[in-house]
């Protein structure tokens, strides 16, 4: 089995152009654990936090569909939707004020998007993430994002190698 | 004894618009060690990371005399100049040419200026400690480049508080 990806595909995972480019240069892999294991590496060790920042400018606020970057970008702003199926099924108006609020104060004070692997996490756990991590200092919370990013870039990449998605996604361009 | 600061001054002492206004508001101050723990907690708990890229981008790299955002800024300009005098005074063409060639390395790993409190290193120990910092993760270097950026900070807020620089820095506006 060889796997290789192109740069347009692996932008949908991690909206960093240095990012895509990088991890399309380094397959193809053989295996979907070496694709991640050269995604954690390229994001971790080799793109710079401006990449970083790029990348979490791609994402929604919770709750919300898409983010102005997104507009352009229909296959992240749909898998973003699917991975928030649990969050916004389990919400309530009440519940969803209060993200909309706090995601407010929380870009407020990081200067980036709240970043959440929301895969299977009802929004009263996403709310409560949302407040421990907002007192984190900005640099650790930076950190923390990241780690999360990583988390969907991982759950993409499996999408990614999921035939039906692709295909979707292919269509979708 | 009663410190104050205005929002120009402390810009040029850090180059971020989020600090300087939130250092004119911490304001006064009993001492300088007051001043500068203040300003510690303003640059590493309160202003976010685009922040930190900001008043990084306020420098010139080692060995250059202005940034492009410098060109307004004459007293950062200068004060720069004069941090960086050891490593001018001891600086072969050699050592300028090699510390100009890293300097561009560094940029495009890291995407910010190589950052370091210069004053009373000679050009040899910079060019040493920017290969060394050239292996470290982007992440870390991050922290790294901030940790000088504060000790430039403090030796700044000490230049403002002796009479002789403090009124040259307000002729020069």
């Amino acid at each position: 089995m060889e796997l290789s990806f192109e740069d347009k595909d692996l932008f949908v995972c991690c909206g960093s152009a240095k990012f895509a480019r990088k991890m399309a240069s380094a397959g193809p892999f053989r295996s979907y654990a070496d694709a991640v294991s050269a995604a954690r590496d390229i994001w971790f060790n080799q793109v710079d936090v401006n990449a970083w920042l790029e990348a979490f400018s791609a994402h929604p606020a919770i709750g919300q569909t898409a983010s102005p970057a997104q507009s352009k970008n229909n296959t992240s702003a749909q898998w973003s939707k699917g991975e928030q199926s649990t969050a916004l099924a389990t919400a309530s108006g009440s519940i969803l004020q209060e993200l909309s609020e706090w995601n407010v104060l929380y870009r407020q004070k990081f200067g980036f998007v709240f970043l959440i692997c929301a895969s299977g996490r009802t929004s009263s756990e996403i709310l409560v993430e949302l407040k421990n991590r907002y007192q984190n200092r900005p640099i650790v919370e930076f950190q923390v994002a990241a780690e999360e990013q990583m988390k969907i870039t991982e759950l993409r990449l499996a999408k990614l190698l999921s035939g039906k998605d692709h295909a979707s996604s292919a269509s979708d361009d």
